[in-house]
């Protein structure tokens, strides 16, 4: 079965059948131009639904409530808000996000148990609840509120991150849409800080889940920004099924394509976020072939991409390979040294364990370019891996030295 | 058996007894003020040797020599250089790195197994063998040459890191010195680049051996500058004898005095090399506290040293406590958040796992001076640990955009 799969202009996480958004200004973030911090994401008729949440230990309220309430697999609705991430704020918080989901649930006559929450902001906050509330009552949703919602996610991303694709299976037009926030504490394990996923496809549960975790292995698993995992990174795919295609079944050639779909929407959800890094000017990808198993050609790419040496030298247009090298030799990764190619774009700087000689302006005029593309191949087996980070800059330190104050 | 150890005004590598050491400049790296690139360190007497080295796969062409050398347990001098690391070199650089022993060993009339070769700076370029024959030759070796020789092995580093301690057991005084260097590519799994430590007591290889992995682990082993891990990160340690000690058994009070001096020796040098981390501005401290086990405090200690989001945090003075409990969290420590206290100099700001109010100019306040500690109780054991970093500052990112162009 060939691949049939566009995207949509303009699209967004509301471009599926049944799916609206919307969201308003509640004063919970600091007033920049045009403010948004408060959305709800709602479909017509409940969903399946699935969740992929940050590995840190502390893990934010919001993270909590939507663990247990996926444990049903359903869920209608999400409310969500920047500004304030309602991590390490105790018992007072995890009631907090059920407050909120309540007062959606209220707004939209619906079961509060199948409204999730995400936060995300500052840590060690309370959530201005009457803000929130009053905040929820102004919400308008609508169908193309998708980029209202997607900017309302924002912290210090520079660019709202949106897209819908579409495809078919068995005479039925299916849509898959996400909107993401990136640009600080991404890093490999849970990378995304948030992104939320529609499809009007309908499907199990079960694959639901096993389709989200393997999209999102592969793509916001695969960036690195810094090496720091947040406290409330949460991934969420909501399938409400209006397509009206025969239910998924996992294995199935059209469970295939919903796959690779999915995947398409998390890779470039995530390529953009990575190219919206803190302080970030490129976008770096590395890919890692010829490895033994797939988790080393994995964790060799993200070494490499989120190597702080290895980023700050491509900010300054510097072929510095030995860094890559480097990188890659604490990676963990299995290497034979003697067998490592090395290319930097169209490049080879380093073949079978030798360095090759090259132009050093020729090779630092290829870094000018707003993407990198770093190659290796290890030359061991037959495994490969994509990794995507960004640049190091000064700007990363100056966004970092001055958050909270 | 209380511990009787005095640092020595101006101690260097060359205090103990029997040492000397030399510097030259060899144009292997390009001239600055008062430069330095070459350096000899001899002994008298053959010593009892040990060393520690990278766990980077990929490991220069210096650091298999001494590997290989080091299976003896004798050595009786070390050559180093800075500029050129000899790294990612191949079979020439093996050959190179014989080579430069040869030469010290043909001027000092030794056999040539017993000279150790470190080297440090740009990886993938060959050692220029010519320079340093001529270099070689003129290096002057002085009782006093310690501090020449602590200064040929800087590369960013801003200055010379040294140190002599004296201690004293059974009516025999005895010296260990030290010197360092660090700056950039600076990390927990040997995270030293190059420090040599030199003793006059007399001790068995197998002493020697197990004394320096202990001091490396508590000290160079817990420092953090980036994530990155050099592909030459050496300590030597050699021990003469001269001080005319009974040899020191392993177990004994002398031998645990010893391994303290050793210890205080290698935190002070690890302490200077994370203050003067590249572009640091701030020394800071994490103890971890209540820890289950050894390896999960050091673990947590490391993690929040190294965080990227706290260490920017830090440099703009912000009391960011969400990012030092979310680097706590991720860092695969066993934790109980309703347990853990966090201690910003002596303000207590997360207590049982509630924030504290707390004012937030004088927090910010407090981390104004040239070191911040950071204290995380976690209430669980009886472990804890010392990890030592710095601030990460726009700085960093300017050094290190502009290393080989």
């Amino acid at each position: 079965m060939s691949m049939k799969c566009s995207p949509i202009p303009g699209g967004t996480v509301t471009s599926p059948r049944g799916f609206v958004a919307g969201a308003s200004y509640a004063g919970i973030k600091v007033k920049g131009d045009d403010p948004l911090d408060l959305g709800i994401l709602y479909s017509e008729v409940p969903c399946a639904a699935a969740g992929v949440f940050t590995t840190n230990r502390v893990k934010a309220a919001p993270v909590l409530l939507c663990q247990e309430r996926l444990s049903k697999g359903r869920a209608q609705a999400v409310v969500v808000n920047s500004g304030c991430a309602n991590a390490c704020t105790g018992n007072r918080g995890l009631a907090d996000s059920a407050m909120v989901a309540d007062l959606v649930a209220r707004k939209l006559g619906m079961p509060p148990e199948e409204v999730l929450v995400a936060s995300t902001g500052v840590i060690g906050v309370p959530l201005p609840i009457e803000r929130i509330r009053t905040g929820i009552e102004g919400i308008a949703l609508s169908q193309d509120g998708g980029h209202r919602l997607a900017r309302a996610i924002m912290t210090t991303d520079t660019f709202p991150k949106e897209i819908a694709v579409r495809t078919e299976f068995g005479g039925k037009e299916i849509t898959i849409g996400g909107i993401a926030k990136g640009a600080g504490m991404i890093y490999p394990n849970m990378a995304t800080l948030l992104a939320f996923l529609t499809t009007d496809a309908a499907l199990e549960t079960d694959l639901a889940r096993t389709a989200l975790r393997k999209a999102v292995d592969e793509s916001f698993n695969m960036i690195a920004v810094d090496g720091d995992t947040s406290t409330n990174d949460t991934v969420l795919l909501l399938a409400n099924g209006l397509a009206g295609n025969q239910r998924l079944q996992a294995g199935s050639a059209e469970a295939k394509v919903f796959q690779e779909t999915l995947g398409e929407v998390c890779s470039y959800l995530a390529k953009c976020i990575a190219r919206d890094g803190e302080g970030a000017t490129k976008l770096l990808e590395v890919k890692v072939e010829g490895a033994l198993t797939l988790k080393e050609a994995r964790l060799a790419a993200r070494t490499i991409a989120s190597s702080s040496l290895v980023k700050a030298a491509l900010h300054g247009g510097d072929p510095n390979w030995g860094r890559i090298i480097a990188a890659l030799g604490r990676s963990g990764a299995e290497i034979d040294l003697s067998k490592v190619d090395l290319y930097l774009m169209d490049l080879c700087l380093f073949r079978r364990g030798c360095p090759m000689p090259f132009d050093k302006d020729e090779a630092s005029g290829t870094l000018s370019g707003a993407e990198v593309h770093i190659g290796v191949c290890l030359n061991l087996g037959g495994e490969s891996a994509i990794a995507w980070g960004c640049d190091l800059s000064e700007e990363y330190v100056t966004i970092n030295s001055a958050y909270v104050t």
